[in-house]
């Protein structure tokens, strides 16, 4: 998506940081926001003096000194104006151009006095199957300068930072305040020199850290310690400094105020590094930092606003970065090392995805989502156990467990990184599911604590069952499947006697679910879920060899879709059988719920085909796209939390087309989800209905324009929610891609009206570029391996080709020609 | 000012609520925002589900339900969407139009939609010289409703609202949790009818409180308690109970959740008031409601970031309004009460002030900032002593005590609310200075804590004595002054020996001031008020007998004058003489500072005239808006705090035209301070140069205009900052209006340059509209009396005025006509 914004996009947040590590974002004005290193997501967190700035001393001209960020913004109100950290008095630039296409992010930054154009790139490696690859905690800042004018000019380039280490709170001047005592050392180890952001705490405390701003660049010049006081002086100082010469001078003294200093006294402390440059008329240099950050220890517990248990609270464990890099400098100099290999797959990603045919808001769609995945919702414990909030509040994690049933809508982990969410199957069949087969929807195991004693929620932990099945098609291994299986047969089993009161095969009783209220009678939200589940069941029985327990859930699928298309479909689509909508409150009734068939959908996704009347499926998809999206909501009433208003379009949860809603329907009915929208577009797409799906997604992205939303940031109950991750559904449909592991089969039968499609695809250990089009078929791979028994391709252009036997490796390409044609001369 | 904004006004924000009673603010959109009810500041903070809503049932067309605010404007980013309290998914109206001439508030909102007009008019009384008229707890809220269809309507205009008392935090979903159990009671006494939102905390709780949503209306309908529960039912129910007919049903259960409720369990109570009335074509009636508050208690101490002693923290003293009110209903039945009268004053008020000729700039200006004086930076504690912070953080006070030299500049308040002035000097000379004369520059004796030990402060100690000198002579009364001179005695003579350290009758040594840190060597911001403060101290002991005294002043006065002009004028404009700038940090030295002449324009104020060579003070104050007032801002580099910025204009601290900018120069000197742009215009004008002046007060308006900022919100060190009450100063130079108790002289000298001058204007005991043109003068005192010994105007078109033995009563008006012309009947 090539939206470019301008500096007055002021909600854009593009978020830097790997899996697990926390992130720091760049504004729409190229400046550093959100500080949220530490385990804890923190938005609108400022580090004071922390900014790029540059200088440029063309020959024969004076020079210009001036913050590399586009000018500030209204408003500008502030209870002490911009408080002195923001240093808002400061020069800035005329322009600024954002363009975020993530993982990758480039911010022009030009105003006509420098004399050079100046243009920022900046990311964190993303490489798709590799976790640890795409979970470095920094990230790299590039900036691009090229003398635009008739003379020779000397540039200094330099990024100050304050020492982010140890910050427990900030004082009513908004300058942070620390356990223990940050510490700045300069570093030059050959390969990068920098600065070095430590601390005198313990190795074990639960702030414990370090950050590192460095370079490989030779030329450079620094103070990595700014003076400190009582005053601002350190910042009066550096930046008369900076304007002198464009070279900074290492200071002699901590601080112009007299020690001792009291036990108040400010420990900010701030240091710059600059990379040095002369740029004759035309040239063009990159000046590229690397900032870097390692908080190894979280507490052993959520403490969640659920409250689950949180017994080893006291305790910390290690981030599973922090197992592998012993500190923020041990960062760097991999990010270094690595980095021509980890930049080149990054690109090579970023070219498949945002280079594609896809509809740009689909890519867009599912590319800005990915910074979900890497926000602070999720996280990697040592031992490489992979946890998740829902989301994240603004300074807390939000819902805490990984909780099944948001996860349920989430594809874009499981078809980029599967082990992660393999590792979460793990953590649901192995440890959170009881003797009973009553799984706890939310995981306290991944820290040890209790389990959290609730009610089952019925789509959380049916969809969990057909999650183990697509995570084990997508490369699991049998090995791994042996070990869940047996949890996932009590999970299943749990459904006929927790779920289905009178025995007829259709869920009925009371049912939790994600709308954090409980369903009551039949419903084909629970229902759709489950006959998706039961055909999951019976294949993963069948493949390891338990034919009778196959038999078994395959039957009951097929009486579960039959008796519940029965008592549901309504000739349009599906509804809630309950003979008294207002006994219970927070049911649906008759209405036309968007999620009625979110157990089709992931049927669909993980290769089960219709599980129900197709044509029912159909109307009933219809149906929702038909009734629930609104091209304007200006006159919604809707009285619940508001993800889409006024203008806008969006996809509501839940209508009565035909009448008979509750007095009180369920808590969220009225609401706007991404996750939903996603999942619903999904299906239609599935379901041939292309158009229609695309217009919910063309909603969802036109709302996150950066002025109303932050692009990469879609929001329900928490930031970044996990919900969101459904974006990587459209991609799945449209490209078609479907990879079967157990069979080595990968199909691609494009639903996509257009001559050509090109898009990324991902296999379970290889992942790269597939293109279809009147000539035949190709695939590049760009990363792994791949061994196909069957490559087997559709498009209406080419009918069916096939191959077999298709082994490639990163860098190998695959052509799949279409037969000569058979038309006769004449007929041309 | 006659500025109308729009619903994009986001800054704007007008305070309702009196004197040392809190506030709750209206913005752009007429929304209900920034709820600061509970003795402290909380900007930001609201109620859930706090809003006023219209139903129109015309006679054969559907009924149209809205809430009555403006459409929601992006950016639309949080962390949960919109909160559900917010009520973001429920329609608001097309269009919005905001007219802020504080004390009077108008939005005028409309949607065709509708077939009806709204206007929405809001205040709290303001009368002046009457602190306890324009102290109450509460505002009038008046929806005027004009049926322009050509149908009958049935309108509802209803008001909902939380219960407020007992806050104590916000939880992650921005709902408040409480101390205490809030309880909603309908209550119809009468002469007024509604709900009464009370506790049951005890009454001596920190927290204990009421609150009243109340009408005069017999025409009502009532839901005093909504629904509560774990979920939104009562939301959903209120908003579907309006919208069926526009009455509301009474609620006959608390809750549906099934008792017993946990502790956890919610508390917010929340209750809606409407009026109904049916409207024919072309009719038009008021919708009016009382929103009135009583939070009695206060903790006995400041609690504030410089740390004064708070011993007294664990008790409570009361507001002084808590000693008028027995709770918020009593607030409510008195403003009922007395509503014409104290509506009549108000709007007098406003047509005085707003009416007159002064330049739209100076009336905004001076009126926008009163709300400085109602707001959470100024109290009144039981007894009616006053006390107020520098400004107010977002969510606490800032900075503590009265401090003398933020108060220096303040000028509304004495020439509005006197009797608050002189609570203010009692403290400072009573209890505030030490047997040696030092003045504790922070009061801590309002709450009879330990005194502040800390340097004093030259400008401040030295201002208090002109400020003294100043409420005498506006009718403090010579008994009050007799108690309080002995400290002001000790207060100057300790200058003496404080700060001259080699005896020359020039201030020189370690001077502590206004900008947080000393100077060093001789300068004119504390020599100029030296200079003053001896005038006016020698014009009090003379008074009052002292005459070795008066002499003693009087001729330190005028060596001081002749030795400081001599040492610090430069031929331009005073500077600081130090030998070395450098040798302490924090000096300006050759530089040109804003406020060098602080002390001259407190005697102008004061009816001192000049205290300092005329013609060197008019170079001097034509330098500082010369050097220091810039029309853009785009090319200027601080590193301080940041108050204007880019192309705004705004007058810096201090530059330096001539070179010798220290190494680190004082820590504010790069910042723009509304208070001392007023006091730096208020200069100009006296000095005869209105347009300059008028140009800084242009800047300060246009820098918050509702977008950027506030118009009722300058801010410094915290909102509503003390020292933008300088605001008031310009009136008192343009209008001319010079009050002098002891003599009972007012005189009136015009500096505008126009035909006719007509302003509000106040003596210690009356006040009023003054006009001044052609024809001759006249008075017209709106409230309080006037008895003068001698009436003098002088205007270039008249020459000079006199009359004796002026007596006026509220209402009475005085001609005094320019004498027949004179000039031969030819010449005409």
């Amino acid at each position: 998506m090539s939206r470019v914004l301008d500096g007055g996009a002021a909600a854009a947040a593009f978020p830097l940081g790997g899996i697990g590590t926390g992130n720091v974002s760049v504004g729409a004005r190229g400046e550093l926001r959100d500080w949220e290193l530490a385990n804890a997501p923190d938005k609108g967190a400022s580090l004071p003096f922390t900014f790029f700035a540059i200088r440029v001393a063309a020959d024969n001209r004076e020079a210009v000194t001036r913050v590399l960020e586009g000018k500030l913004r209204p408003p500008h109100e502030g209870d002490q104006g911009y408080d002195a950290g923001r240093l808002a008095g400061l020069p800035r630039l005329a322009g600024s151009a954002m363009r975020g296409e993530y993982p990758l992010l480039r911010v022009e930054l030009g105003d006509p006095v420098l004399g050079v154009e100046v243009a920022l790139s900046a990311f964190t490696p993303f490489v798709p199957l590799d976790a640890d690859a795409s979970g470095l905690p920094g990230a790299v800042l590039r900036y691009t300068v090229k003398n635009t004018s008739d003379e020779a000019a000397d540039v200094t380039v330099v990024g100050s930072m304050a020492n982010p280490v140890g910050i427990v709170r900030r004082n009513v001047f908004n300058f942070p305040e620390f356990e223990g005592h940050p510490r700045n050392e300069w570093v030059d180890d050959g390969l990068l020199r920098g600065i070095r952001f430590g601390t005198d705490l313990d190795e074990g405390d639960l702030r414990f850290g370090s950050a590192a701003l460095s370079t490989t660049d030779a030329d450079v010049t620094a103070k990595p310690q700014w003076l400190s006081g009582f005053w601002q002086d350190g910042v009066q100082v550096f930046w008369d400094d900076l304007r002198a010469d464009g070279r900074l001078d290492v200071e002699d003294v901590e601080s112009l105020d007299p020690p001792p200093h009291p036990d108040w006294f400010t420990r900010l402390r701030v240091g710059s590094l600059g990379i040095v440059a002369r740029l004759e008329p035309g040239a063009e240099r990159d000046f590229e930092f690397l900032l870097t950050w390692h908080f190894p220890n979280r507490a052993r517990a959520w403490q969640g606003n659920i409250g689950l248990d949180n017994a080893g609270a006291g305790d910390v464990v290690r981030n599973h970065y922090a197992t592998r890099f012993a500190d923020a400098w041990a960062v760097a100099r991999h990010l270094a090392a690595e980095l021509p290999e980890l930049e080149g797959a990054t690109r090579a990603f970023h070219r498949a995805l945002h280079g594609g045919t896809l509809p740009t808001e689909v890519v867009d769609a599912a590319a800005a989502n990915l910074a979900a995945l890497r926000s602070t919702t999720c996280f990697r414990l040592e031992g490489g156990v992979f946890a998740a909030w829902e989301g994240s509040f603004d300074h807390a994690g939000s819902c805490e467990g990984t909780c099944t049933h948001v996860w349920n809508y989430a594809q874009s982990m499981a078809f980029l990184f599967p082990e992660l969410e393999r590792s979460a199957r793990t953590t649901e069949f192995l440890h959170e599911t009881r003797e009973d087969g009553r799984m706890n929807f939310r995981a306290n195991s991944v820290f040890g604590n209790a389990a959290w004693d609730f009610h089952p929620a019925v789509d959380g932990q049916l969809g969990a069952v057909v999650r183990l099945y697509r995570e084990w098609r997508f490369g699991g291994g049998d090995e791994w499947l042996a070990r869940l299986f047996p949890g996932a047969k009590r999970a299943l089993d749990f459904a006929f006697t927790e779920w289905d009161a009178d025995g007829d095969g259709v869920l009925d009783s009371k049912q939790h679910n994600t709308y954090d209220i409980e369903f009551f009678g039949p419903n084909s939200l629970a229902n759709s879920m489950f006959v998706a589940a039961l055909h999951a069941g019976a294949r993963m029985a069948a493949h390891l060899g338990e034919d009778a327990v196959a038999d078994r859930y395959r039957a009951a699928a097929t009486h579960c879709a039959e008796r519940m298309d029965a008592l549901l479909y309504n000739g349009e689509y599906y509804e809630q059988r309950i003979d008294d909508v207002n006994e219970h409150r927070y049911q649906y009734g008759r209405g036309c719920l968007s999620d009625q068939l979110l157990g089709q959908q992931l049927a669909h996704i993980v290769g089960l085909g219709h599980v129900l009347p197709a044509d029912h499926v159909r109307s009933a998809i219809g149906a929702v796209s038909r009734y629930n999206f609104r091209e304007d909501l200006s006159e919604h009433h809707s009285v619940q939390r508001t993800y889409a208003l006024g203008d806008e379009a969006g996809l509501l949860l839940c209508t009565w087309p035909h009448g008979g809603r509750p007095r009180i329907p369920f808590v969220y009915c009225d609401e706007v989800w991404t996750g939903i929208e996603y999942q619903v577009a999904t299906h239609l797409i599935y379901e041939g209905l292309a158009e229609e799906g695309l217009r919910i997604v063309r909603a969802v992205r036109e709302r996150h324009d950066g002025r109303r939303r932050s692009p990469w940031n879609e929001a329900e109950c928490g930031n970044h929610y996990a919900r969101s991750l459904a974006s990587w559904g459209p991609v799945l449909a449209l490209s078609g891609v479907d990879y079967d592991a157990p069979s080595a089969t990968l199909t691609v039968r494009p639903r996509l009206d257009a001559t050509v499609m090109r898009s990324v695809f991902t296999t379970g250990r290889g992942w790269g570029e597939v293109e279809v089009g009147p000539g035949g078929a190709a695939l590049a791979l760009h990363g792994g391996s791949l061994d196909l028994a069957r490559l087997v391709v559709e498009h209406p252009s080419l009918g069916r080709l096939e191959a077999t036997g298709v082994s490639l490796r990163a860098g190998d390409a695959f052509p799949l020609t279409a037969p000569a044609p058979t038309t006769p001369p004449e007929e041309k």
